[in-house]
């Protein structure tokens, strides 16, 4: 087992220890099933891993991640009900498998018990954890508005959609880290950098899912080739798209759904270059985030620590 | 002008001049029409009166009164897209107005912005309102999906009932009152039983709901007369009509929905005497309001200004 395999199993076991408990069963149970659902667990690896290259106690480094993660599904829980998903992880989604008010109220419930567990929690740098925190929250918030505002929206600039991913996504993994850190009594500047670390690894990694969808193969990634595309959904590539050939890309987009159009347009975006850019992008995003990592005063075990975590987020297939 | 009134005008400034500032737009124009509806603002009310009763500054009450208005509103929002709700105070509820995903991210950055206004508090005892606080809205969550849960249930006893409404409606407001006391570095005996004092109050509140909807002038109430029986509510009346004769109660309700049907109910539960038993329990919990201030060391001002609030609510016609 690797260490970040390792970490992944402390926290869940940490995670096993310390469900929700409370009455009614129809809110708290459904509390409970989100968090069970499993994934990668990316956002307390962040918080352990800066808790330890900084030093620290690792308990309190579980703890804030586990903030980050009920904070996390809490965000999923409520995502799933606007986007009308019907499985996560394979499984029924909360407003699926119970209902759409239960499913408002459980997630409300999940936000609540984020904060509470931030604010009994002990450790150094209490006031400074919880600002970041609650400042990246509302930014969480405003991520998924412009994401829905967007869908309605003609013509989205392609800076506009690098500042909405980098809030739906990347200033939490940002916030995890600089609060693990935090908790390890890491000085401003260090949890600052740790911060730009993984804003810019969650930047490469939402990047990645888009040139996936349609550049991936799909018996890796397990998903319909060109998903995206059928859904006429705004990513990097199609916004890009739009704005090198407006016309060309209204013509392909106007087709029919099938197989040919996702190849056309598949074939369209490798003529202009479209998935080398994208690939560009994302390796820009990854070195910035290995830049980060020299800036930082470390010792080595620390440093390797990150490096594995994000080959094991950059290097997926799927 | 009475002083109830002026303190709410002085709330209602406060508000104006702090109105959510972010963006995107469809995020938080929707956190200020809420705010901006009006209502009698009863929780900002109580912890400016707990403020002043305990000789504070009265900035504090009103900043932490207004944390309790923002999460009343949140509660609001969620709570009207479960209830598909229509309107709120004449006017369209948030998801009418815009959609329900808007109406679900914003009652969340709403709660989002609660905590943070409070992470931000600078007044005496922020950690013992933050805790206050965060249980509390725990509890309405837990009110809440009570509510709904009894909608399913045939069987609800009173008991339950009664925990219910406290959850859903009264710990806020003793919350308010506890926490505006706080603010004013109240000792903790004090600021308890004023607690005590907004949850008595607010059971009686919440019981004059119920007795008004079925006996309550409809001249004075602007409301269809009987508007809880044709919707088969489970409201206190409704209840105890079941445990006094369950044949009887099951033979009324199942007719047809008319106004014979509700004169029919009313007269039954006037003939079994629920309408005097509801009053006596309200008197009740008024009674014991009462006896909350009595155990207050206070002084004859502050005082006066509780035993107004209190029959500014309970002797309403609507």
């Amino acid at each position: 087992m690797n260490t970040i395999e390792k970490l992944q199993n402390d926290y869940n076991r940490f995670l096993t220890q310390n469900s929700f408990e409370g009455s009614p069963g129809n809110l708290y149970d459904p509390m409970n099933y989100i968090m069970s659902l499993g994934g990668k667990r990316v956002r307390p690896l962040l918080s352990m891993i800066g808790n330890q290259l900084a030093g620290g106690d690792i308990l309190n480094g579980i703890y804030v991640g586990h903030v980050m993660e009920v904070f996390h599904n809490f965000s999923l829980v409520h995502d799933d009900i606007m986007d009308k998903a019907d499985t996560r992880r394979g499984k029924p989604t909360v407003h699926i498998k119970w209902d759409e008010p239960t499913a408002i109220l459980s997630g409300d419930n999940m936000l609540v018990k984020a904060f509470e567990l931030l604010i009994n929690y002990t450790g150094p740098n209490k006031d400074a954890i919880l600002k970041t925190f609650t400042k990246t929250a509302a930014q969480v918030c405003e991520g998924q508005q412009n994401d829905m505002d967007f869908e309605q929206k003609v013509d989205v600039d392609v800076e506009s959609y690098l500042h909405m991913i980098q809030n739906k996504t990347a200033v939490l993994l940002g916030c995890s880290i600089k609060c693990g850190a935090l908790s390890a009594n890491c000085n401003e500047a260090t949890s600052n950098e740790l911060y730009d670390f993984a804003i810019n690894m969650g930047m490469a990694f939402q990047l990645m899912d888009d040139y996936l969808d349609t550049f991936g193969n799909s018996d890796n990634t397990g998903k319909i080739k060109g998903g995206d595309i059928l859904q006429g959904k705004k990513t990097w590539l199609f916004l890009n798209s739009q704005h090198i050939d407006q016309q060309k890309h209204q013509e392909l987009f106007n087709k029919e759904n099938s197989t040919e159009k996702v190849d056309e347009i598949i074939s369209h975006w490798q003529d202009i270059e479209l998935d080398k850019k994208c690939i560009e992008l994302i390796e820009d995003y990854n070195k910035k985030a290995h830049l980060n990592l020299e800036h930082i005063e470390k010792n080595a075990l620390d440093t390797q620590l990150l490096i594995e975590l994000l080959n094991y987020l950059s290097e997926r297939q799927n």
